[in-house]
């Protein structure tokens, strides 16, 4: 564990809750210290034999951190940073893969870490043609056992991803709130009106403005283009109000209440599986491009690990999958030229 | 009671909480004829002795409304509608005065009616030159009746301040949903990433549309302003972002953290009270300058009633506020021509 913050805390409290031995580093050696006197690391320092290392510091640091751990260590490594294109293109590393976790919480720093916080959220990974099959079933399969759905993902689709559901509206959030703060001044009671709606909109923006520095650096093409169209959307609704066009407003508020009704539950958990082998091809990401698919199809994995036959180095992935969506995975598979076999489970 | 919806129904069950004896009637027969199967009111129709009418309907229906209520009855007559300055402006007669509670419920209709919507909750009142002091006394007291917290601002003043605070918010929420729709046609994982925060913040966009329809055509010109300086602000931040330009970015960050940290708290409980005896004015709308003036001064109101003097028709307006804000409100009215007698309560 390199980074002893609010994730890299809670991750290390998770996999202790899960029996692993954890050791742990942080830049600062205070939080070191507390991290073994709260009992949320086993020792301190970065163990060469770790099987797995976590990487989580703010962004723009992630790179040297990764280049450390692979030098130092024999195991798997993968971040925990908000933006995944910049890290994935400075490692280039079979034993490397991007990662982020979607989740947080008020609380910052090593004080606020939790061994829960992962239970039930995404966790993305983004493996690319260098990632080794392994790599990613290894951290797929730690990540699961801390009891997020892993989502597979290529770089530069993450970071388009979360530009639109994670940064712009956390801007969004801190303009809202900058704009009812301007108007406060003319209107001395406009604070005191806000209610639940004003609170639950604005309550991001509560958060330490430090990451989001690194943040919007590091993906600011994404978080422009999201601005952009932002804006674009709400030029159109200035224009429908304006013009008081009850049809356009209503076509509108119908359209979002509808995609809102629609978002996809938590982790679910299906209560029939199937299981699907599917040996991998003996090309690089093989067995990544197995879970992109799935995310593509919206198809949720409940299990996913990378079993080798004796004979030699093909492995075969065994996914379990929410049987609802048996065929569908199936004709995607066989699609992307994989040969699945799939079997019903009760 | 004139309209039984979710707001109409809850204040009709409040009021049946607190002993009153309440009459309804609805546009919608079958309406009537739940909430008397679901003991919301004591009889259908329109009492003409009701002591005061309340009108629950959309905004547009109001002015017809207060008509009838005006008409029908002898008491004082007040609305509950998002949008003030129209009705106000119809309807101009002692007995009315404009109100609007700011709660709501994601549920709708009479059956999400719940006595309890109000406690806690901010209650505009919108008094006028032409309301009477006594029509405004006795509605704010049935409304903290309710457990709401009274606030008077002029009616356009509360048109303005909902705009940036429940209108804005409400239509950027429907289009930051929109364009995460989107982009999930593009990127099919996206909505799957959605976490915490960007739930927060659309959670709104998920109410019904109807009512939007007639809040944007009545409401249309502070809405177009405040959808105005929205946009103007997340143009400057996609700028600040464009241009990497990390200082601004952290100032508007910070400037939006420290903002919402400074969020007033809902109805506070003050330890210590200050009692104010404040002879009215003998001219219009002078008990409810000292409501709005409290407001303007962000001074909590903990209790406020008018009381008669045997001798005639001067009114003391019996106030308590938070002790903290004696000197602050005391300065307030005394620059306003009031002659307040100040006592601290333990």
């Amino acid at each position: 564990m390199l980074g002893l913050g609010l994730i890299g805390g809670s991750v290390a409290l998770a996999l202790r809750e899960h029996g692993w031995h954890v050791t742990g580093d942080d830049v600062l050696r205070d939080s070191v210290e507390r991290a073994l006197a709260g009992a949320v690391i086993d020792a301190a320092g970065l163990d060469p034999a770790a099987s797995i290392t976590f990487l989580a510091s703010p962004v723009l640091a992630m790179p040297d951190l990764a280049k450390r751990a692979l030098a130092e260590t024999t195991g798997v490594v993968t971040d925990v940073g908000s933006t995944k294109a910049t890290i994935v293109a400075a490692i280039d590393d079979p034993r490397f893969i991007g990662g982020h976790p979607m989740a947080g919480s008020e609380l910052e720093g090593l004080d606020g870490a939790d061994a829960s916080l992962f239970q039930g959220a995404v966790w993305v990974l983004t493996p690319t043609d260098t990632t080794a099959d392994a790599t990613f079933a290894s951290v797929a399969s730690v990540v699961a056992e801390l009891g997020a759905e892993v989502v597979a993902l290529p770089p530069e689709r993450h970071d388009a991803v979360v530009a639109v559901i994670s940064h712009v509206p956390h801007l969004t959030a801190a303009t809202l709130m900058a704009l009812a703060s301007e108007r406060a001044e003319e209107h001395a009671a406009l604070l005191r009106l806000a209610a639940g709606g004003f609170r639950d909109m604005t309550r991001i923006a509560s958060g330490h403005p430090g990451i989001w520095l690194d943040i919007c650096v590091d993906n600011r093409s994404a978080i422009v283009d999201g601005l952009a169209g932002l804006i674009a959307g709400l030029q159109s609704m200035r224009t429908v109000v304006a013009d008081e066009d009850r049809v356009g407003l209503h076509e509108r508020l119908q359209h979002a209440r509808e995609a809102r009704a629609n978002l996809p539950s938590r982790v679910t958990e299906p209560s029939e599986l199937s299981e699907f082998r599917i040996p991998i091809p003996d090309r690089p990401g093989a067995a990544a491009e197995v879970f992109t698919l799935a995310a593509e199809l919206g198809v949720n994995i409940a299990s996913f690990e990378v079993v080798h036959s004796v004979e030699g180095n093909r492995g075969i992935a065994v996914v379990l999958v929410d049987a609802t969506c048996t065929e569908l995975f199936r004709g995607g598979l066989l699609a992307r030229g994989f040969r699945p076999a799939v079997q019903r489970l009760q």
